[in-house]
């Protein structure tokens, strides 16, 4: 059991409650699915939040949406740009547009079909660049030598944490009981939101962030108290290539119990597991804490876990591991 | 607009409505799902009744469970039979594990190997016949003629349609805006309770079912006035093969506005646009309505659409169809 809150966890408690009022006109209350055989499976009862099925396919429409509600008249005028490995990308896009103003995205040449079309439907402008961290932030600066738009970071940002959080914050409205959650880390957004929310409503509950072995800096930071950078990491998790953002390593040691990381080959086995039982479609990042269960990188036999699936937009034309015979 | 409903359709109605209150504390209330980039690919607002996240992974537990719940308790001490292509075994299998008594499933030997499964992980014995109608009834009899067992028809039986009635019953008290009624046919259990719910419901709604051109028999019916009986016709959606029962035929031909067939190919097209934009795995049988309006079979420009997502069990291992390049 951790120490009463800070002020300072208040603060941040109430932006999520903020958000969720700012944010509710847009987003969709995602529901909570559950299977006995799966749990059973899976070693544990476990209960997941289908941020997969939220508008625009991911939990990423809600820090987008509460950073682009809260811009002034002024600074919404020239628009909002960022770069994303894709998700994040689609989410602004569709918070520019529910706003009316312009959105440019950065988005490295290997994302998908599906994330890149996404984005373009939005009405948002795509600039390629090449994959990884370094590559991403010289063609944002580019794009804002020319234009001066407000930059929405996909992660690194406290109105995103905030907005990101807003996912936890229903799943335990609408499941009380929870002992434990798990969600996927990336750049940390999801994670950062969800321990401010979690911890908030509940000093007992576990918070882990579950990441893929190929993209290990968050279990690396988390170990060593040192924020540890990689550059265009490899993992079928395509949206957890990011680093650990500043903001979000600092909330992360301060509120998270534990980091957990998994095999590419569970990732895949998670969720296809996930397809068949829960009969509902995940992308790899969404997989990771399912996969970290999977794996008995976390054990929580008697315990209630939440798990957020964070997103499930995939190319099914690039999908063939999903199905067909093993 | 249909004259005033009959003593008999409010008796079938009531009916529908006892085993609403009657099966609630052994079914799932499923969420409805809609996406705007799938309705405008269809062409027409389309809201999607997830049947395929019930319990059991269909529809058919509620019409199972209603039957088995009704059993008094002599009758229900001997246990419960039926044949069954597969979701209608597993629901049987559900329902007689909850009240705690024996099931025989007869079902063909082309049967999926995750629909076996899941019948024989409920505690149910299968016995394993050849495909087609006669040959299921022969097995069945087989079965009777040794052991005292109740019969729950999967679909010709009035306890089975009401309570098939009871997701279109959820469905427009979740969205009463409902113009436009889409199912699968296949034995017509779940068209004919629809129509039963829907028609009490709002005598306005259109109620229209849609089954596989490879399995139509329910419009050859519906066209002619008589009962076209098919036996094993081919085609992927597994749970449609079945030819429509007498009290279902008489039921759709009092109420059903409408029966549309469609193409393999549609049935594909539709399953693997479900999975890619509303994230949820349906089976082929699932796939035939939201196919119907794929290939234009049901104009609806301006209506707000119904489907009922009937199912989503399906053996990932054999649906490669489902993913990869086309």
């Amino acid at each position: 059991m951790r120490p009463v809150p800070t002020i300072e966890q208040e603060r941040e408690y109430q932006e999520v409650r903020a958000a969720a009022a700012r944010i509710r006109p847009y987003v969709r209350h995602t529901p909570v699915l559950s299977d006995e055989r799966l749990s059973e499976r899976l070693g544990a009862q476990v209960f997941f939040k289908c941020e997969n099925l939220q508008l625009g396919g991911s939990f990423k429409l809600r820090g987008a949406t509460n950073a682009v509600q809260l811009l002034t008249e002024g600074a919404a005028a020239s628009g909002v740009a960022t770069h994303s490995s894709g998700n994040h990308g689609t989410a602004l896009a569709i918070a520019a547009r529910r706003r009316g103003i312009a959105a440019v995205i950065v988005m490295p040449r290997n994302s998908s079909a599906v994330k890149l079309d996404a984005v373009r439907r939005e009405g948002a402008q795509v600039v390629l660049c090449e994959p990884g961290r370094v590559a991403r932030e010289a063609a944002l600066a580019e794009v804002l030598r020319t234009r001066k738009m407000e930059v929405v970071h996909p992660y690194d940002d406290e109105r995103v944490i905030a907005g990101q959080g807003t996912a936890a914050l229903e799943f335990i409205e609408q499941l009380p009981g929870l002992d434990l959650l798990l969600t996927p880390v990336g750049g940390g957004g999801l994670l950062s939101g969800t321990a401010i929310a979690a911890k908030a409503l509940n000093r007992g509950i576990h918070v882990i962030g579950a990441e893929p072995e190929q993209a290990d800096d968050a279990c690396r930071s988390f170990r060593s108290g040192e924020r540890v950078l990689l550059d265009a990491p490899d993992t079928i998790a395509d949206g957890l290539r990011a680093s650990l953002g500043v903001r979000n390593f600092a909330i992360i040691r301060r509120l998270v119990d534990d980091m957990v990381s998994v095999s590419e080959e569970a990732i895949v086995a998670a969720a296809r597991l996930v397809l068949e039982r829960l009969k509902v479609l995940i992308e790899p990042s969404a997989a990771v804490p399912v996969a970290a269960l999977l794996e008995q990188k976390v054990h929580a036999p008697k315990a209630c876990v939440g798990i957020v699936l964070s997103g499930g937009n995939l190319d099914l034309g690039a999908a063939s591991w999903l199905t067909g015979a093993r």
